[in-house]
């Protein structure tokens, strides 16, 4: 996701974004829109310019063609193998660079884009519903399903969702983003022992989406699914681990780990995940309820710099009439 | 708290707020400020004006006689027994009343007035840390008791504060607001039996605001509390109710209860004061943490309509880098 704007004495004369993979770069958008008037302009991108050929020819000679002044730029491309190449060019060509303005807010932007090309491991984030007083809930608040909601559009941004077979239990379908012409996520359900048999919901109704069930070999999932054809991963062990490999393998970058109540199997997942850094980002939705039956463990004060894990660039949001509280691991 | 202003032609002639009881009224201070232009002008308050003979002549008649010519209220007094006769007063002289504007934020402004005028009770509330995970914590976030934390900011709002004996373990004094030339709230603390024998901190060290010592006959207090000649109230049964009946008898209109861990005869004042009204508001912080270990009880989405219990109002705010939620019971 990049953004590009061209800016002559005070105005804005050019704008343009990269639309999709494949597709011109932000900066021959603007540059397009800027005509002559990119002359001895600035030019503002959110990542550095490429300076490679693929299947459009590099931004950075665009920008010099078009005889830019200055390039300011949010942060430089994460990939260390082009990183700071594109800004070496454009220097070499008497083009004043300026780098790291608003580089948070850049970096966030493409957060699932610099972890995957760094790693080469999805962007995990973990979501979950907590009462006021620290139940994990099996609902969700009111509204967050549907258009507009904040999970409705969580579930737009990942390439996948896990979920627990026992969260579905119950439901008509499959959790689907509602947001008008959605690209939705792959759909991964994690049918363990301790709901067996398990039972899904209408599976066969959206034949082109078609989910996939992680189990093991000590869980009886319902016949129905192999005659419907969709395809059931059985590994020797269910752990988060593996199914994140099978992830990558399935070129998943982005996958939310949708935590419906802290039961069973999914209560390993997100130790294991905290534990090997297997999670990137925490999204907790704060219910206004207050539950009141609860087993409690406090946290010690005195072990918070040791055995506690610190969560970074905490924020809290409204979206929709639902608490959300963000963060990073 | 009640704040006044005069408006005349549109701009602001006079301001004035009520400083503490026993002294004039919000619009005695903008009416004085506003002089001769208040004739004609609009008077904005953000509580009905007072008809009543007190320390104070009635804030209707300084109106009345300052010929204001339209009167735009927050909120009509909270108390029954004098509710709208203030604006009748003002109303059978000529002048035009709007009342209701903006009353949600002037009801907010006094809420703790607002619950105290009609039950009589101290308005109370709970406040507590909890990680991500939902932990309860003993521990406060980074800076919240120091100068401009929003704990040493809460101290000075509250007439008293009731906390454990076992949160004040290891420290060398009682929790202090540290905003300058506050006022303190009363310390009471609770000594449970299951930290008997109740050792506190430096009890003597600020003789102008000794604390109250809440106990049972089953608790072996630290014999040097006696000695101090620190108040100690022995209770036949140590139950959030009559620690704040006895709050009552003392004159404290707000009181906060300071839960640092569920633990104990906490968990146990939580759910009493849930199950049987006596919270009305919920200061919760969001620690940057997430601790692991823990206990975890689910909510069921099917009883939220049921057995749970709503919050109402919920927001959230940041406080000198603390995340903060609240909320109404």
């Amino acid at each position: 996701m990049v953004g590009c704007v061209i800016v002559k004495d005070g105005k804005v004369v050019g704008e343009g974004f990269h639309p999709k993979a494949g597709q011109p770069h932000a900066e021959v958008f603007a540059l397009r829109e800027a005509g002559d008037l990119a002359e001895n302009a600035t030019a503002y991108v959110s990542l550095e310019p490429c300076n490679h050929y693929g299947r459009t020819p590099p931004c950075t000679e665009a920008l010099i063609r078009a005889k830019v002044k200055r390039v300011v730029v949010g942060m430089v491309d994460p990939n260390p193998i082009v990183a700071s190449k594109g800004l070496e060019r454009l220097k070499d060509s008497g083009i004043e660079v300026k780098v790291g303005v608003e580089e948070e807010l850049c970096k966030r932007l493409n957060e699932v884009f610099i972890h995957h090309i760094l790693t080469r491991k999805p962007f995990v984030t973990l979501r979950y519903s907590i009462s006021m007083d620290g139940n994990i809930s099996d609902g969700l608040g009111k509204g967050a399903v549907e258009f507009g909601g904040y999970y409705s559009q969580l579930l737009q941004e990942y390439d996948g969702i896990i979920l627990s077979s026992s969260s579905l239990n119950g439901c008509s379908c499959l959790p689907l983003s509602q947001e008008p012409q959605c690209k939705q996520p792959k759909q991964m359900i994690v049918a363990s022992s301790s709901n067996s048999p398990v039972k899904l919901p209408l599976l066969d109704q959206n034949a082109d989406n078609q989910p996939i069930i992680f189990t093991d070999k000590s869980t009886e999932v319902d016949s129905g699914i192999a005659r419907h054809g969709i395809e059931t991963v059985v590994l020797d062990e269910l752990r988060l681990g593996p199914i994140l490999d099978y992830c990558e393998r399935l070129g998943l970058c982005s996958v939310l780990l949708d935590v419906r109540g802290f039961c069973g199997i999914f209560e390993e997942f997100v130790k294991e995940g905290v534990e090997n850094g297997l999670l990137q980002k925490v999204v907790m939705e704060v219910l206004p309820v207050w539950n009141g039956s609860r087993e409690v463990v406090t946290v010690p004060a005195k072990n918070f710099d040791t055995e506690v894990r610190r969560l970074a660039k905490l924020q809290s949001r409204m979206s929709n009439g639902n608490h959300l509280v963000e963060g990073y691991f």
